[in-house]
């Protein structure tokens, strides 16, 4: 936040442009993206970059296989469609992952130019094994693009290892900067399949000739690239892998201290989020009330759920700064006292001292 | 600045929507929209307001009248095409205004669906007869896209009155908050003749469901958000009138410290903008070591030309907070001693002495 109210430097201010290369190295480091990448930060949000990312890669009639595990690979499958794209949805139960042989006997039946899947669902509290996705993929001759926009900076995301060809994320979720940039990188195999793109504001050679060769194209916001610039500072010196199991700390200890109230995760183990939370609402419990009240009496701000699950979830992040202990214990204590208003009967402290106890494993 | 930094909403807050309700309503009062209008923020720079314009008015077979005066009419002209406009384009030297009659005479031989022109054209300092632009288009049964970039809190702005149709700007210039959101209103008229939006970001379909309804869409950056209300209420706390006067006296005393000093504007009186002086470089003067010893010596950063008026320019901007007595005397003294390292002879302080004079006037 200090970051952010810097003075303010020209849009082609020298001191600004070294900024801005070092947070294009920073990007391809947190990306774990493959030499001769392009990683940069689109001057809009995450939705900016799914759109910059489709933009360049789809065109009219671009065969596209996408995974659609929740609304965020609905929102990507759509905007595949805007893009002229003959889309084939491979359509999961909201609250489960896709199984990679589902997509591997997909492309068998019938091939497709990319594959396109969510990496961390943030409707249902889902990950994808984006992995195994691309390996599937690739053996068909396809190439991927994911979405990792709730795990970028969260959970391990291996863009080289991994073979994922072109990806994108926002700023305010795991990467812990304010929101209003989006990460994306595309590697060299993405770069080598770019279509000419009807969009100016999302062009990547224009793009490229402003982050690379200095071209004027817009007057990205200098604030902004301080505050960005600054969080994947603060990533560094935490260290990506400290980072990561510091979320899958904050959520085991989650999922000990609902386990103990008697509440549950809606994903199965194994293919839940370590960041985004969907917390199941129990019966009888009015689920709007409960985050107004957590709102008004904690300052604490949980999401609802969308689409199908409207009304049957909470939607709980533990996320960049606030995947700390303190916003879960926080968070286990406000929600022991809301639902006590409700009527709704928790032993007492049970979740708090599991969490305790999950933490100090 | 301060405001910029404040702590963070989340996107759904509703202190935040409230605030985005008064910023849409100030918004409408900076454009003098007329009843009816949608008034909002793009959540990107004044590229994506110029995009979101074009992609909701435009699509295949749009037939534009582009006038083009400088380099930002060009760009107009460009994203117009494509989005699949077929457009004429009607060139100005750089350096001068459209005549209006010019356009009279194009829509007389071949009929327009939308007639797009830059009200401040920041690449060669001019101002276009914008009002006079319009009433030739809609004589003629088309409408008229504004670029109000450079104008906007700067100029005189009367979307209402001058019957503009739709009109986009951006935040850094003359509304004086930092680069991020792009302002821009959509008349009555043309709402009604909005087209299918290729784009899901800029879908102004989405984007009302978004600011009016609070349909989830994208998540706005709450700081820019912040700053950008901040700089409305600035704006309103000093009065429109008075700031586009503001304005006015700024330009007209770094004129008359130009000339005193032998140095001229490019573009001629009547079609000159207060927000953006282009500053003619005298011969023998080398103009990037100029802007390097103004940015090196007295923290002070000034344009190049573009296009074909590289190397022959400055672009000096007295916009919004920085058009002020202390930025006019400074830039004034700055230019004659970094002239005079040039061996550039200029009457010592003669340009100080005649702004001093203009704006005691």
């Amino acid at each position: 936040m200090r970051a952010l109210g810097a003075p303010m430097l020209g849009h082609l201010d020298p001191d600004l442009l070294a900024m801005m290369d070092e947070t294009r190295e920073k990007l391809r480091r947190l990306f774990r993206a493959p030499e001769g990448s392009f990683a940069f930060a689109v001057s809009g949000t995450g939705t900016a970059g799914l759109e910059a990312t489709v933009a360049n890669l789809v065109t009219d009639g671009t065969r596209v296989l996408a995974v659609v595990t929740g609304y965020f690979g609905d929102r990507l499958a759509q905007v595949c469609q805007r893009y002229g794209a003959v889309v084939r949805r491979l359509d999961v139960e909201w609250g489960r992952a896709i199984d990679p042989a589902r997509v591997r006997e997909a492309l068998a039946r019938e091939a497709a130019d990319i594959v396109c899947v969510v990496h961390a669902e943030t409707s249902t509290g889902v990950r994808n094994p984006v992995a195994e996705v691309a390996q599937a993929a690739h053996e068909a001759g396809a190439i991927v693009i994911v979405d990792a926009v709730t795990s970028l900076g969260g959970h391990p995301f291996e863009m080289a290892q991994w073979g994922i060809d072109a990806v994108y994320s926002c700023t305010q979720k795991c990467v812990g900067a304010p929101s209003g940039l989006a990460p994306v990188a595309f590697a060299p195999s993405a770069l080598a399949r770019r279509v000419t793109c009807r969009s100016f504001y999302l062009d990547l050679g224009l793009l490229e000739d402003y982050w690379v060769r200095r071209k004027y194209h817009h007057t990205i916001s200098a604030s902004l690239v301080y505050a960005l610039h600054e969080a994947l500072t603060a990533i560094e010196e935490e260290g990506l892998e400290a980072r990561w199991a510091r979320h899958e700390r904050h959520h085991l200890a989650l999922a000990a201290a609902l386990s103990a109230m008697g509440l549950g995760l809606l994903p199965p183990e194994g293919e839940r989020l370590w960041t985004l939370n969907a917390v199941r609402v129990p019966d009888g419990v009015d689920e709007a009330l409960a985050r107004r009240d957590l709102l008004s009496r904690f300052n604490m701000e949980v999401g609802s759920g969308l689409g199908p699950l409207a009304g049957k979830i909470w939607r709980v992040g533990l996320m960049g700064h606030s995947s700390s202990p303190q916003a879960l214990l926080l968070f286990v204590g406000a929600l022991e006292s809301v639902l006590r208003r409700q009527g709704y009967d928790v032993p007492a402290g049970a979740g708090t001292s599991a969490a305790i106890d999950a933490l100090r494993g």
